[in-house]
C-alpha cells in the first residue's frame, strides 16, 4: 500500500470510525451556540413555573386531579420532572412551585382547547412550551389535515391570547425534534418536518423567548450512542433522553 | 441594656436567626465528609445497575412486567431514576443498564423473600440497598416486633447470602434517615432510630462498600428550606429531596 493510499484509507477511517467522546455538557453549551443567543428566562422567588406541551412533556403524569405543585406523580416521569428536580434543589430558598399539564398527542389546537383551565387558571410566571411534532406526524398517521401554516397560524393565536391573559409571563419555546432513522421517523418527516422545527424557533424569535434547541442536541448525541439510547422511537425520550432534554431545558433558564 | 446583655442577645440571634446558604454541592460533600472515606463503587462498561429498598427506592415504579432496563415507568419517579438518568447521561458509551426493585412498605425480611427472584435473578454487577425505616416505623404503627437485633441479623443474612450467590457484586449501603418534627416522625423516633441507622454504616464497613449518608445530607438540607420542603411526612422525599438523595447517590459511585 502506497502513501496515497494510506491516506485515503485515514481519511476514511476517520470518516466512518470511532467518533471521539465529547462530553454531555459540550454537547448542550454547543447546541445552544446555534441558538438565538443570550435571551434566557430568569426565575424569581415565588414563581410558578408550567411545562405544556404532547406526550414528551406528559411522560405519563397522573391526572387523578392533583392540584398541588411539586408533585412527583402529576410532573411525570421525563424532562419536567427532572428539570423540576434540579431547580428545586438549586433554589432552596425560592419556593418554587412547578406544574406539569402536558398532554399525550396533542397538536396545537388541542392544546389551545384546555388553555383556559390547563395554563391561564395556573397563572403561571414562566411558561415552556414544547409542541409541533404531533402536527407533522399526525399527516403521516392519523389522517390529520393541518399544515405548516396551520401549525404557525395555531401557535401565533395561542401565544398572543396567552400575552393578553398573562401580560408578564415568561415565555420559553422548546423546539419540536425527530430523530430520523428511528422506528417512527422516516425519509417522510424529512424536510417537511424541518419547517416545524423552524416555526417554533421563528415563534421564540418574535415573541423574545429563549429557544430550547432539542434537535441540535439529539443530533449531537447520537454521535456518542446509537440514536435508540436516546430515543427508542425516534419522537419519545429514553430516560436518557429525558436526562438530556433536561439539562438543555436548564441552560434556557437563570436562577 | 448593657454589654453583656447585648452579647447574649448577638449570641442567641446568631443561633436561631437566618442561617447563610450553602450550595448543595457543598451540603453533599460535607455530607460525605463524615462518612468513610474513598470508598466509591467504578461503574464499567456493560454493568447492571439495581436499586433495591422500600417505598422511597420503589417511588411508584410500574410493577406489571416491565423486564427492560432503562425504562422510566418501571425507575419510578424518585432518586433512583435521577441517578440513573445522569449515569445514562454522563455515560452514553457504557451500555449500562438500571433496574429498580423497591417495594412500598418492606422491612428487611420482606425483602428477602423477594430476594432470588428481585436481585439475584437479575444478576447486578452494582446493587444499591436502602432499607431500616420501616423495620423501626412498623414497630410504631403496625404492631411489628421486630428490634435493631432482628435487623443487623436479618440484613447480614442478606448480605451474606448476596455475596456467595453474586461474589463479584459491588455494594452501595445507604443510611436509612427520618427527619424529626415532620409529620410521620416524633419524638417516639430517637433515638431509637439512631441506631439502625449505625447499624447501616457498621454494614457498609463490615462489607467494604461505599456508605452513602442521607441523613447527613437532610440534616444539612434542612438548614436550607422548610424540612417539608425535602420530605413532606419526615420519611417520604418530596421531588427536591429525591433530587437531593440522588446527587447524594451520585457521590457514591465513579463512571
Amino acid at each position: 500500500m502506497n502513501q496515497t493510499n494510506n491516506r485515503r484509507s485515514f481519511i476514511r477511517n476517520a470518516s466512518f470510525g470511532t467518533i471521539a467522546a465529547i462530553s454531555i455538557p459540550q454537547i448542550v453549551s454547543s447546541a445552544f451556540a446555534a441558538a438565538p443567543k443570550g435571551k434566557r428566562v430568569t426565575i424569581e422567588k415565588g414563581d410558578t413555573i408550567l411545562f405544556q406541551g404532547d406526550s414528551i412533556t406528559d411522560s405519563g403524569r397522573s391526572k387523578n386531579g392533583v392540584a398541588a405543585p411539586n408533585n412527583a406523580g402529576a410532573l411525570g416521569n421525563g424532562y419536567a420532572l427532572m428539570a423540576t428536580g434540579e431547580l428545586l434543589l438549586q433554589h432552596p430558598d425560592k419556593d418554587l412551585k412547578f406544574f406539569n399539564k402536558g398532554v399525550s398527542g396533542n397538536k396545537v389546537y388541542q392544546m389551545a382547547d384546555r388553555w383556559d383551565a390547563d395554563t391561564i387558571a395556573i397563572n403561571p410566571n414562566v411558561l415552556s412550551i414544547h409542541i409541533g411534532v404531533n402536527d407533522f406526524w399526525h399527516t403521516l398517521t392519523n389522517g390529520y389535515k393541518g399544515t405548516i401554516e396551520t401549525y404557525i397560524a395555531d401557535y401565533k393565536k395561542l401565544l398572543d391570547r396567552t400575552k393578553q391573559a398573562l401580560p408578564n409571563v415568561k415565555l420559553v419555546i422548546c423546539e419540536p425534534y425527530a430523530v430520523l432513522g428511528v422506528k417512527a421517523v422516516d425519509d417522510k418527516w424529512y424536510p417537511t418536518f424541518n419547517l416545524f422545527r423552524k416555526a417554533a424557533k421563528d415563534m421564540a424569535d418574535q415573541y423574545n423567548a429563549p429557544f430550547v434547541p432539542f434537535q441540535a442536541v439529539y443530533d449531537k448525541a447520537i454521535t456518542q450512542a446509537p440514536p435508540a439510547y436516546w430515543t427508542p422511537d425516534g419522537v419519545h425520550p429514553s430516560v436518557a433522553g429525558a436526562a438530556l432534554m433536561a439539562r438543555t431545558w436548564l441552560e434556557a433558564v437563570k436562577g
